[in-house]
């Protein structure tokens, strides 16, 4: 897979789509989202805009919103949708949305008639900076999430934050965690400027955004374009997500739902306390981090009660191939991740222990 | 999409599966097939000679033959199947049948956590000389043929001829149609050679097919490596489909069902009369196809009360991308495809009352 993809910053997201458009001649344009998207995004400030001009007759189908839609039954109806429409292989898919919208509308592009081409355009910043990019697409499947997909590239990903101003800040803030995380795996200078932000500033502008998405997008992308289809140094975006989703999975026992990005932080937390116990990373980088989330992202509450149930959420984590030990990626320095560190459950027990004295719990 | 599929000829398809599981080295190896090769060929013929190899505690998973379970209903059943045994991405599929499981058991190893390897074992000369190379995957969609896929290749092909023994003659016939029209595409010597050949002798035996299979494979391995994703060259493979899924869906439509093959011949016919009509070839080869299809092939009746509905169905053939006239693949001379060729209503329907003179119908 060669990453040709185009990432395109911008402010005018329909001048973008026309300019796109006019390029890539597709034989029908259909754009793929959810109800809610459509009712505060695309209904109301793109739709609009595309009248007169070239998309004026583009398609729009739109899913129910949340991650219990994005299965393979849905993207059945969105087939039929395709079928009943006459879209041919030289047609276009625009998905808008987060990133439930880009994984399934990319997977049913990818697969009808063998591949229609798809951009994508994130109205998260969580998307923007990890779904979205990177040609991962998919769906979930019994419940396991991501079971059934293909790698396949967006032509095209436009990034603009005029949308996120609809953003409620629980998502501003999953979406940040991300971005923490890539500034981690690039250097000490970027990790710096990332925590020097407080997202939940009401007057955190474009003007800031824009070049500190621009920078964590740039993370992500060298690191997929050197490894397209995960075999090896991808992995290292697997940061904070072998605890993270350990969390997720929990939250989810307690029939609660987390947003991923705060399992994402608080995840981060228990990769760089295990990094440090390994004397890879000194106690000052630690301890800012752990301000940083404790402020921000809440807690996350556990008890030692917790911990084989989290031992074993983790032993069967799908990019855990390893069922003896867990396998998480550590850091031996900031933007030096380090895939594949072999953690025993002692280990992972005393990296929870320090977690919770961290956070007081 | 690279070309690096491997072909493998040989008489000992055991053995070589043992060769490529030591290479792969997969986590867990699954058999994909239908009933009706499990029974006749999988069950008697290579599961016992696994014992006490590698491949001994490999799975089976098999669905019930036929087109009509080509679906991706059934394509959810195999991924349930997948998680259950607890498949990963480093695991293996061996695809062993025709088409049908060669096709739906890529789709299904291409998409299962986004990428399994699978290899594929064609139990059908169809097969052999068609679906199981070129990387093409997919399953039927509301009644639409391969709607739903994607472009993926084998880690191997492995064609035999030690099963073909199984196959009834009408199946035989119909593989070996796709093999004419390999011929066709190649030079006016492969025309020879293949024409040459009784299909129906009784003795037809492997020396003879061996190396026309070999050539035949060769022909498509060729044009599919110029063109991957069928953006052009590799739509020469067409030639004879045109005609050939007008009648296919004719026949449906009287609820017949007729061999592929047997569609394609007849399919052939078709145009290499519109290429005469054109004064590319001469009528010696229209004289020579002719006859050879309408000895070995039987006739497929229709009248001219049937060509607006033939019409119809070209018009909409998925191929077909271009509404106002049909685009058949024809031949500028035997080895000479040309693709693309803009054919109006009126040449069709000539082209139709030649094809009933030439079978005196």
């Amino acid at each position: 897979m060669p990453m040709s993809q185009q990432i395109i910053f911008t402010n005018d997201i329909v001048e973008t789509l026309e300019e796109l458009h006019d390029q890539l001649k597709p034989s029908k344009t259909v754009f793929f989202t959810d109800d809610n998207v459509d009712e505060k995004v695309l209904g109301p400030l793109i739709s609009p805009a595309l009248k007169g001009g070239p998309l004026e007759d583009a398609l729009v189908i739109s899913k129910d919103e949340g991650e219990m839609y994005k299965t393979v039954g849905e993207v059945c109806n969105v087939w039929d949708f395709f079928q009943e429409e006459g879209l041919t292989r030289s047609s276009l898919v625009i998905n808008i949305g987060g990133g439930v919208v880009t994984d399934m509308g990319g997977f049913a592009a990818a697969c009808f008639k063998r591949g229609m081409r798809f951009i994508n355009v994130p109205t998260t910043i969580l998307c923007a900076v990890d779904a979205a990019i990177g040609g991962k697409t998919g769906v979930n499947h019994n419940g396991l999430k991501n079971e059934i997909g293909v790698f396949r590239e967006a032509e095209a990903v436009i990034v603009s934050t005029s949308t996120f101003y609809t953003l409620p800040m629980m998502e501003r803030l999953s979406g940040f965690a991300e971005m923490i995380k890539h500034a981690m795996l690039s250097s000490s200078e970027d990790f710096d400027e990332v925590l020097d932000n407080s997202v939940t500033d009401e007057d955190f502008d474009e003007d800031v955004w824009l070049p500190l998405l621009k920078k964590s997008i740039e993370v992500k992308r060298r690191i997929v374009a050197a490894d397209p289809t995960e075999s090896g140094l991808r992995k290292a975006l697997n940061l904070g997500h072998t605890a993270g989703h350990a969390f997720e999975s929990l939250a989810m026992r307690r029939n609660r739902l987390i947003p991923h990005g705060f399992a994402v932080a608080w995840g981060l937390v228990v990769a760089v306390v295990l990094s440090k116990m390994r004397n890879w990373l000194p106690s000052n980088i630690l301890y800012r981090l752990a301000s940083y989330v404790r402020t921000n992202y809440d807690v996350f509450h556990i008890t030692c009660d917790d911990y084989p149930q989290l031992l074993d959420f983790m032993h069967h984590d799908k990019k855990n191939f390893d069922t003896e030990s867990v396998r998480f990626t550590l850091l031996k320095g900031l933007g030096r991740p380090e895939i594949d560190c072999q953690v025993s459950d002692d280990e992972i027990c005393a990296a929870l222990d320090v977690y919770r004295d961290l956070f007081g719990i």
